[in-house]
Formats: C-alpha cells, sequence, structure tokens
C-alpha cells in the first residue's frame, strides 16, 4: 500500500468520446452482460450521467486521505472511482473536493462507500453514485493507493477503463474491449429503435422476435380460465 | 409451470374506475390493515400513481421471458404483476417492454425485482414500482405462467384483482371484496376530511378523537421536568 | 411506561435560531464527529431541511398513540423525534398528523420507522426523514413516554436538544453544548469558503491543506506505470 | 379481523406420515421448485428437522395474542405457522408456548418474525424456523385469525396443507397436492441414489446426464490458459 | 474525544451477582421491555452467557486503539462494551485481547462490529456478542474514549451497568434499576415456573391466563371452517 | 462467455502444503490487510477448514451448469470458487455435487450464492462458505465460464490462486504472492505467540506494544469519574 502510479494509459479519447450518450443497460449487454456494477450504487440526483475513464482509488475504511491524493492525478474527461477496502458507509466525498476535482475536468465520482453534501453536488450539478448518502467524517491517517486495479462493487476497474453511469447504475468497459464494444452498442440501439417503433404501431415481441415456436416446443400451453376465485 | 391462462374475469370496469383518486394508505386502511406489498417496492419516479385490474406473471429467477408472454394477455386498464420464483435483483423490464404495454393501454407495472431505462420510463411517465433498479440484463429460457394467482411482495395477487399505487406502496383488492371497498374508502375520506379541517383550526386529536379518558385508564401519567440533563 | 413530561428546557430560542442554515456534515464535523443519527433515516423529499427543539417520543412496535398525545407538548420551533422501542417498519405518521403539528408551529418529524402521506407531505412542504416509506397502519392500544430520553437511529436525543436534518441525515446537538458549537460551525464554514475558492482556482489539498510532507513521512511512493493491462 | 376456524381439513393422516425422513430439497424439486419460504427463515438449532399439517397464525406486528389462542386449535401432528401482518422482528415465541404446544402434541413452529429462548428450546429439541433470534416482548392487544390462509416468508400456506422443514428452510405442499407428491419425492431420491453411487465411483456428473452434447450446442468452447497471471 | 475515565462507580458486587443464571429474555420483560440491544448482535458460540459490570468503549470506525486501552481499565467481574462512532464491519477483537482480558477477570466482550479468531474464542470459552464475523485488519490511529456512556446497537450504556447475555441477545441494566430489578426477574420466573407446570399438565393460556373474556370482548369468533382449499 | 480453461498454473504443491494450520485473519494481516472476501461468506458448520488452490466458475443466476463442467478440471487439492454474473441466493450446490467433487480430492467450495443439503455436508464433512443456506433449485440452460479470473465477495480470483478458509470467512492469496507470504504468516504466528504468553502473564497490550507514548502525544488523558449516573 501507498502506492501511487502516475502516467496511465487511458483509453484514448476519440474512442471515450464515442461512449457519449449510450445508457449503463445498452452497454452492459452491448458487453455480453458483464462489467455491471452492484445496484447498491445509486445516483445522488436523477438524470445524472456520465461517461469517462477511471482513475482508481483504494481507501482504507473511514479514511479518504487517498482521494485528496488522487485528484493530482486526474485530468479533463476523468471519472474517480473510489473503493474501500472494508466496507464503510462514511462519507468519504462532499462538495469540497467536487469543488477541485471540477476545476481540473473531472466528470464525476463512483464510490462504493457515502458521500455527503448531496444538496450542494445536486446544485453543482456534479454526478456522484455511491452506497448511500452519509455525512459521517473521515479522518486522514492511513495510506492507500491511486490508479492500481480496484475492486468496486463487485467489479474490477483498472486505471484507464471507460466508466459509464446513468440513473440505472454504473457499467465498466475495459480499456482493451472499448474500441469494439462502440460498434455492438450502435447496433443495439438501431436494433431496439426498429423494435420500439413496432411495439408503438401494436406489434408484439412474441412476433417481432419469433418467440412463439420456441416456446410451444418448450411446452407452453394456453387455456381459459375456469378456477373462480 | 408453463401455463397462460387467457380470458381472466377481471374485476368490473365500472368498481375499477371508482378506485381513481384513493391513495394506498387509505385503501389498506379501509380494507381493515390488509392488503399491502412489502415496502420494498418503491416507485421509479415521485408522483406516480396508477389503479387497474392485475395480469400476474410468475418468473424464474433472471428470466424475462414470460413478460413478453403476458403482454399479449393485457388490455386496457391492466397493470402487469410479476414476482420471481426465487429473489431476484435483475433488470428485467426497460422502456421497449412499456413501450409495448403501454401501445395496449396498460397502466404500470408492478414487479418484486429489478427494473431499468428508468430515466426513459420517468419520460414516458410509465410508472412501476421495483424492488431495484437494476441494468442487469436477463435471459429467456425457463418458462413460468401467466394469470395464475401469484405471492407478490409478501401478498397473494389473483389475476383480475385490483392495484392501487402511489408514492406509498402498493396495496391489492380482491376482485371479489373492490365492490364494498369503494364505499369504506370514501367514508374515511370524508372522516379524514373532517379531522384535517379540525386539525387546521389547532384543535387536537386527543379531543377530536376522544382519546384522554382511554389514555388515562391504561395510566399515562403527566409530570414536570425535574431532572436537569 | 407512560409517562408524559411536560415544561421541558428547550435550548433557548436565540441559541436555536443561530442554526438556521448550517448543514448536517458542518454540525456533525464542528461538534468533533458525533451526534450523527444512522444513514437509514432519508428525507421523503429532496431539499428538505430544518433547525428546532427536540420533542421525544418513546413509541411501541406499530402503536403511534403516543404520537398524538405527544403533539400536545409540542410548541412553535419543536421538531418530533419519535423511536420504536423494537425496530419497525410501520408507516406511523402521515399528512393528517403533519397538520396538526403544522397549526402549532412544530418544524417536521424524525422518525426511525415508517412514514406515510408521502406525495402530500411533500406538497405541503413538511419535512420528515425516516426509516422507510410504508403505508402500513398502527393501532392504539399501548403507551410509551414523551419527553424523555430516547436512543432515536443510534443517537441519545433528550428533550429539547436541538435537531438539524437536511438531505445529508439527521444530527443531534445536547442542549448543553448547543452555544459554543454555533462558533465551531462558524468557523468551520469561513476555512471552508477559502478552501473552495482555492480549489475552483485550480489548487490542490494536497498543497491547501499541506499534506505532502506527512504523506511522505507515512511512506507514499510515487511510480509510473509499468504494469500493461 | 377476529376469526378463529375450527375443524380445518388436514391433510390425511397417511399421506403426511409419507413425507417422513424426506429434506426439504428433494420436496422442492419433486414439487416443480415451488413451495419454498424465503431464506431469512432459519432454524434455531442445527439438525432440526419436521414434518406436519399447518395450522396458521395471522398476527399483527409486535402483538403474540392470537398464538395462544390457536394452540387450542392445534392436535398431534401439526406445525403452527405463524405471519405477522407487517413486518416484525419482535419475540413472539419462547419455551412457555413450546411446552404448551409440546404437550398437545405439536411438533414445531414456523415463523416469519423472532423467536426466543431459543437455548431452552435447543435443550427441549422443539424445533422453530424464525426470521430472527429476538428477546424483544410482544403485548396482547389486538385480534388476528387463526386457520386462514397466510402469505408466509413469501409463500401462500392454508390451514391443513403439509409443511417440511429441516436445516436448508422450509416448503409447503398444498394439502390438494399432497398425495401424487410422495411418488414423485421417492422416484427423485432413487434417481439421486444412482447418481451418488456413481460419482463416488468417480464419474461425471457431465457424462452421467448426459450434458456434453448439449453444452458443445449452446457454443461452450475448451482451451488452454494462455494468459500467464 | 480521547478521554479514559478512570475509577468508574460499578454496580455494587453483591448486587451484580444476584443476576446470575437469569436470562436475557426475563431481564427484559422485567424491566418492563426495555434495554434490550439490537438483535443485530449475536454470540460468536451457542451456549454462550455472561453477567456483569460494563466498561464501555466509544471506537473510530475500523480502529481498534482503544480496546487496548480500555483492557487496563477492566477488572474481575467487568464485561466490555465496544459500539464504533460510525457503523463498522471491522474485526476489532480476537483470540489475542481476549487472552489478555481473561487474565485480569473480564466475562467477555460486547461489540457493535466484528469480531474474529472465533474458533479460538469458543475453544477459550471466551463469550463474544458482535454484529458479524469478520477478520478484517483495523488501524491504531485515532482515539476514542473509555468509559463515557455510549449507544451500543440502539442501547444507552452507561460505565457500571449491568450486562446480561446469553443466546437470545444482550440486555443493559442501568446501574440504578439494577438492586429493584432482581426481585422483578425472581418474580417473573417463579410465575413461569407455575405456568410451564400448567402447560406441561395440557392447561391452556386461554385458561391458565385468563384470556377468553377479553378475546370475546374484542370481537373474536370461531367458525367452523366451510371454504373448500 | 462459454470458455473453459485446461491445464491453469496452479500454485506449486509445496507452497500450498506450506499453508496448512494457518488461519484467515493470519493470512490477511500478512498480506497487508488484503484479499478478504465480503463477511457475508459464512461456512455451513461450525469448525469448516481448508486450504488449496482455486479453480473458478463464473455462473448465470440460478443455473449451476457450469459447476457441473467444472468439476471436470479439478484435482486433488483444489478448492472450487463460484461466483454468479448477478447476485443471486440461490441453491446451486448440494450433497450430489460434493460427493463428485470429494471423489476428486478437492477440498470443499466457496460460493458467493446459496447452498443446500447442508445437513448432509456436515455429515460428510465437506466444508462450504455461501452466502446463504437456500434450497432453491437451479437450471442447466446458459453457459459462464471455468478458469477465468473472477470476482467472489468483492476479491479478484484468479485460477490457481491460494484459498485459505476458515470461520473467519475467506482470503485469497494470488499465486505469485504466495510464496513470501508464507514467511510472513510465520513471523505473524510467532510474534504473536510472544504476546500471547504476556498477556497471559498478566501484562498489557499498551506495554507489550510500547502504545503509552503515542497515545500520548495524540491527546489521550486520564481522568476520574465525575458525573454520577
Amino acid at each position: 500500500m501507498g502506492v501511487v502510479v502516475r502516467n496511465i494509459r487511458r483509453t484514448e479519447r476519440s474512442i471515450v468520446d464515442a461512449f457519449a450518450g449510450f445508457g449503463v443497460a445498452t452497454i452492459h449487454e452491448a458487453q455480453g452482460r458483464t462489467g455491471l456494477m452492484d445496484v447498491r450504487l445509486r445516483p445522488v440526483y436523477s438524470g445524472a450521467y456520465l461517461y469517462g475513464t477511471a482513475v482508481t482509488v483504494s481507501v482504507p475504511p473511514a479514511d479518504n486521505w487517498m482521494i485528496h491524493v488522487a485528484v493530482e492525478q486526474c485530468r479533463e474527461g476523468d471519472v474517480l472511482v473510489v473503493a474501500p477496502t472494508s466496507p464503510s458507509d462514511a462519507g468519504y466525498f462532499g462538495d469540497l473536493l467536487a469543488t477541485s476535482l471540477r476545476s481540473r475536468g473531472v466528470r464525476g465520482l463512483v464510490i462504493d462507500a457515502g458521500c455527503r453534501d448531496v444538496a450542494e453536488l445536486a446544485r453543482m450539478r456534479f454526478p456522484v453514485w455511491s452506497r448511500c448518502v452519509s455525512a459521517t467524517g473521515t479522518v486522514k491517517e492511513t495510506l492507500g493507493d491511486v490508479n492500481v486495479p480496484i475492486v468496486c462493487a463487485g467489479q474490477l476497474v483498472r486505471p484507464g477503463d471507460v466508466i459509464v453511469a446513468d440513473d440505472d447504475g454504473v457499467v465498466v468497459v475495459p480499456r482493451g474491449a472499448a474500441p469494439e464494444l462502440i460498434d455492438a452498442a450502435k447496433q443495439r440501439e438501431k436494433r431496439e429503435a426498429v423494435s420500439r417503433a413496432r411495439y408503438e404501431a401494436g406489434e408484439l415481441s412474441l412476433d417481432v422476435n419469433d418467440m412463439r415456436e420456441r416456446l410451444a416446443s418448450k411446452g407452453l400451453r394456453y387455456v381459459d380460465q375456469v378456477t373462480e376465485y
């Protein structure tokens, strides 16, 4: 512990930019249903959205010192991703750190712990996904690490990976997988647009996606109601 | 498993329509404090409200195939009520299924599992009450049942029962009990309106509801503060 | 059980008034990181805020009778603080009680149990912090106590203590500690304003708070990325 | 509320007796993976086991009066099944009620709430499955119902249904389904005995159950490790 | 913070000794159903039991330094009671500290956090009630307090109070209330012995406790089963 | 998905054997307080212990097909480590799979999901650490992966890593770090043996570990009790 890795290899800017607008569910599906963080991570205000490159921080329980250290390693387009080494509900992050991160162009925070000053964060439109809202103060006594691989809310995150987050949650895309994912996500959105139009017109997914035969072969039976409740 | 019941006996339309505007707490009280689903079911946006007739779906964990099957059984005024056969946080439902349901006049969804695309659902004003928000994808591999009695969030729901849901939660009214419930709910609202007016005027519920004597008989004592904290 | 303490010694009005505008995190920190209730208490609408003097209520599980008793002991500037003697998710409180409390000038409710009619409470802008939203009705059968010291969401609250609550949670300030706390909170806000300005200008907390030397003495090392992920 | 149903139709004794020795997992599988109560119900001591006919009790939160009422409706071979109308962790049941039930030949208790005197219950070998261990006392103020259909830990239980419980949890078998279930359970046990013998001899389930072809058709690929971790 | 109170006033030895053998449920009831800690505190082995005088410790999250400080303040007959200032699952306590406490005659530990080395603690028969079992290490960086009033698992504990703990949980008896409680507990045990004998003889609590009339007056009705399930 | 990696590089046998007898807390501390899985993983019987090399399995929710696939990849001295791709409480594993694994010399199972047949597993002394006990059946419909890196209960596990588990939980040691860890663990045990002897003799950790000066420098104050509670 006590290591800060500088000059990490971030996913290339042009690739990251191509993630703009994609939702978490789309990315998660396009990636073969992987990369989704635990549902306990929730945005601190509705309509929060971001995409960017991960700067990772491993912090001791109830000690936010390393977040201060990590700020210096951030640059425009980054997302801070913070995981405690054992579960903690403490309030590691508030509007002062958000102010500092924003001045460096950081787009938001993902933290598997608590966050505070949420009314102010909402006013600033600085998006945060956290495990809980908690005003509990933290200390600055013990070292952790910046920009090493971490497990955050059940997912492995490496520095430079792509993070996408919205009202549905947070998904991580490994740096190496990012380029090919964009096409998959675009394809998926196109297919969904077609389906949406057909559903709006009253068609059923049973027909749009040709499910009837396979359902029948599994033994699905249709009966009329006989029991009287 | 693998049964779809068609032509269910829904609560009569004129009776269902009489539920319009009643809140969940009122219905729950008028019904003798029964029928309330577990508090873990929360609306995906504030101000969500619906009343309608239940189309029930029993789904395997993390498999949403039967929801697609159920859409066809829905008609105007219905509410889809979905319960997994074992607990699941997966994201069974998103904006595409909502589009399909809306085109059939379905009023909303109650699901004891996860839901996704919640930003889009809020934009559509398609109300959903779910156990959590989760982008986790589901498979389409295993059959379940449509329109059989299910237990959803601790309550028995039979096809055709009345469902009312608002920011306070979800309540189910058995089809047979619905007609007489309307009067009870109206009475309750009237009584509450009277009480509200008296409280606004500064009267105490101790007096409005005549509680003082019974409290005294139980032994309630009034003392002045003596301990100095 | 069954005691109502009248004429409690409230924190002096001029002192309470000085708390106006301070956030929960600020008070919690100024108080040496004490007094914060458990993070399970959440406001029923965003932007809720209050400060005032505690009227305490100890209630049996799923029985709200004593809240009715407590209303009479409240006066302008009070906050009702309610804790069940064993954990309960029942909906002890709704818009009727809120109407009654408001007519007496009570500023809000803090309850380590459930609350209902939350859409109406939001419309009234009557702030409530609760453990959950629950329409479950309660009975009026068993006595509890009003204005005795209680433990609410992990914190000891004595009648007359100062309560501050916002989107971050709820903090209690003992009556005796309130006067000196105001200065500490003001100092803290001033310091934070200075830091905020420097962070906005791009300075790092590492420098603003002189952390580098202590970090180095603990063994913090900076390295360049060598592993290729 | 306030109804006690007498002279319920229990599953026939000879059929109930045939359940002796079957485990919960076996019954649950033989029944098409239905009937299992939520995993939060745990036995208060290891090695607890029972099978018998349900006498059902619907109780208010933190009020155990109706359990006292229910004792009188029990007879040899019964199992008391208790569910609160809203979630409660209170300690509804202890060694005195166990003594009373035992004197009537009742085989144990299933309760979706708390239980106490667990050291004494273990000494008595009176098996209880509960949501938690809790010494919290309850009151005797509000009526509930005995021998009406209830939902207990997510499952519908009707008076007279068969209950089987062991270290794996609790399963309910509807009275009407009990007779045919016994054969299904026996078949399952036989098949498992054969499989067990083959596994002990070193055979793989891939071969015993002929899975290889279907796995391949789904696209399963075997590769040698190339990445060096 | 950072205060160690020496020479606390413990409940008198002869009074504490009179608690020997009483269970938690008995004490909790004899005390008017107060004093019970949250059910999340569980013994690390079955059959654990203790009674003694509280030495209290307020610890920072994931920092066990103050437990080391507290050992020196303990003497024969004490029970260490530890609460973190914000929730923590870390493993604050293991067999080394247990060895040290035992050498001073301390009877056990109650901690609203994690505990480790539980296999060794069971072998030593050193009883611990904890929130969870966790091997997570703690640091020794931040001060807390010894022998100040704390809130532990929802209950106020003052140094010198009586603690009783068994398989049902943990109860605290204020020092001032201890003397009179012993008689109440004895009375309760006597009454329960009489009831137990009558229940064993087949009498019903409905008769033993004369409940029938009050049940009838509340409206309890007995009916024979008519619905055929 | 759908990949089975054969011929993984396991930690060398002689190194794995050197872990025999070390507890989880010792390994976790010797490793700089890393590698510990979430405390939700608990052994299904007391006194369970194992050490061995990980064969990893990534499974879909409520689908245990890949465990059957993984058995073939196991050999003497292995430990099966299973994580679902989204949270699941289903009962993936029972005594039949345990029989099969045992016949191959596998030492136990670690699974971040449910396990069943726990009474039989205890009789077999086949150790399992799981998230819950659950009889819920699983399907065999969807592929996962065997012997790819997984995140299990918050920790990254790679095939061939060392797993140690006991009553305190589960810890993972990366294959590359295993050799040097043994010495660290031995040193730690030696130091602890010395401390234990001194504590048994009545010495205080304050003195044994020389804490008094640093405590004083942090501001620790000793006072005599003055408040009378």
